[in-house]
């Protein structure tokens, strides 16, 4: 598929059958998230690749409660939005209840692993939450949502399960000094899968020289 | 291009040259970086396109003495290497030292903002450093980085000038609420660009089930 095709209609798909991925697909994905530059090219992330049911049953039993928890906060803030965004919220609302229930028959949920032994984080010192560790782990993770959208898988980045890192560890074996970063479903599509996408346009994105000015004068 | 093939031959093109970016060939470039997933879709970021001559010396008036500092450690850590290795590591470093001395040539820096207002940072509370904000911000860098590519121009990944945020932030105008992620230089390559990359192989970045557990048994 051609690079901004790809780009340009990745979904957040929540919706995933439980068929399995043939592995020559999923090692196609997951080989694209090594090609991922990081800071001195030291990749110091890893994938997990959870495909045992009770393993996959036990990282939703972790993510669902948090998940219900954060749904009545979301539907308050739904009645505030403007009609068109709410309607557009309360269907991405339902397809996050819907991962949180059903998050187990994904046939791969990708655990991206991360140390910080060889990452410089430039922004530690500042009074403001730091970033910039995720500036070697986050690229790959795009890097595999880009490929898992080009062999038309779905896939979800989500974090919520940091939250719950030590139980994970727990459950995964992940060793002390390794941290988790994000938490990526895959698998096929349920419904219609990736598509057009809504984005705020470049003129509200993107600045010239300034914080503020006008891309295009 | 095809995705595999920008992915995988996506260089740190650190030497670029003064030549312009047609305005077309920057806003795909741009365009690509909005097209990234973020949390609840806030996009709580922003480039600011960075082309004034003076503001450009500014950036790597901050950034040059922060390089020039970190030279002589990573220069003793050359001498650990194995010999293939050390080599590698001796051209990023040339590069990266021609990159500190020429950043002004570049005829455009991005400077990633972001703000913290809409981003939930599910690892605020560990005691580690925190990277899941980044999760909103360095997937749409990698897009930018993967267009770059597409489009033949030389491009790197920067995060040094964060040590320097609150004068980036007084130079380029930005507001108190909004930090700095990463700083991208883009132009066309003085010398091959993009190719070939080097990286661990898949067995070696993924694992099965479990921490450590070979994907392929």
């Amino acid at each position: 598929m051609e690079l901004y095709e790809a780009m340009s209609t990745l979904r957040a798909v929540r919706r995933l059958r439980a068929d399995p991925i043939p592995a020559d697909v999923l090692e196609r994905v997951l080989t694209a998230a090594t090609w991922a530059p990081t800071g001195g090219n030291h990749q110091s992330w890893r994938i997990i690749s959870v495909t045992a049911p009770e393993l996959k049953q036990g990282l939703q039993d972790l993510y669902r409660p948090h998940w219900d928890s954060y749904v009545p906060a979301y539907e308050k803030h739904l009645t505030d939005m403007p009609a068109a965004q709410a309607e557009q919220s309360r269907r991405a609302l339902e397809s996050g209840t819907y991962l949180a229930h059903h998050m187990f028959e994904a046939p791969v949920i990708c655990v991206f692993c991360f140390n910080t032994d060889n990452i410089t984080i430039t922004d530690a010192g500042l009074s403001r939450p730091s970033v910039v560790g995720g500036g070697s782990i986050y690229p790959a993770v795009q890097n595999l949502l880009l490929a898992a959208r080009n062999e038309q898988l779905g896939c979800v980045l989500t974090t919520l399960l940091c939250i719950e890192e030590p139980a994970v560890k727990a459950l995964l074996q992940i060793p002390e000094e390794w941290h988790t970063a994000a938490f990526v479903p895959l698998g096929y599509p349920v419904k219609g899968g990736h598509g057009s996408i809504s984005r705020k346009p470049i003129e509200k994105m993107v600045y010239s020289n300034h914080f503020g000015a006008p891309l295009k004068p």
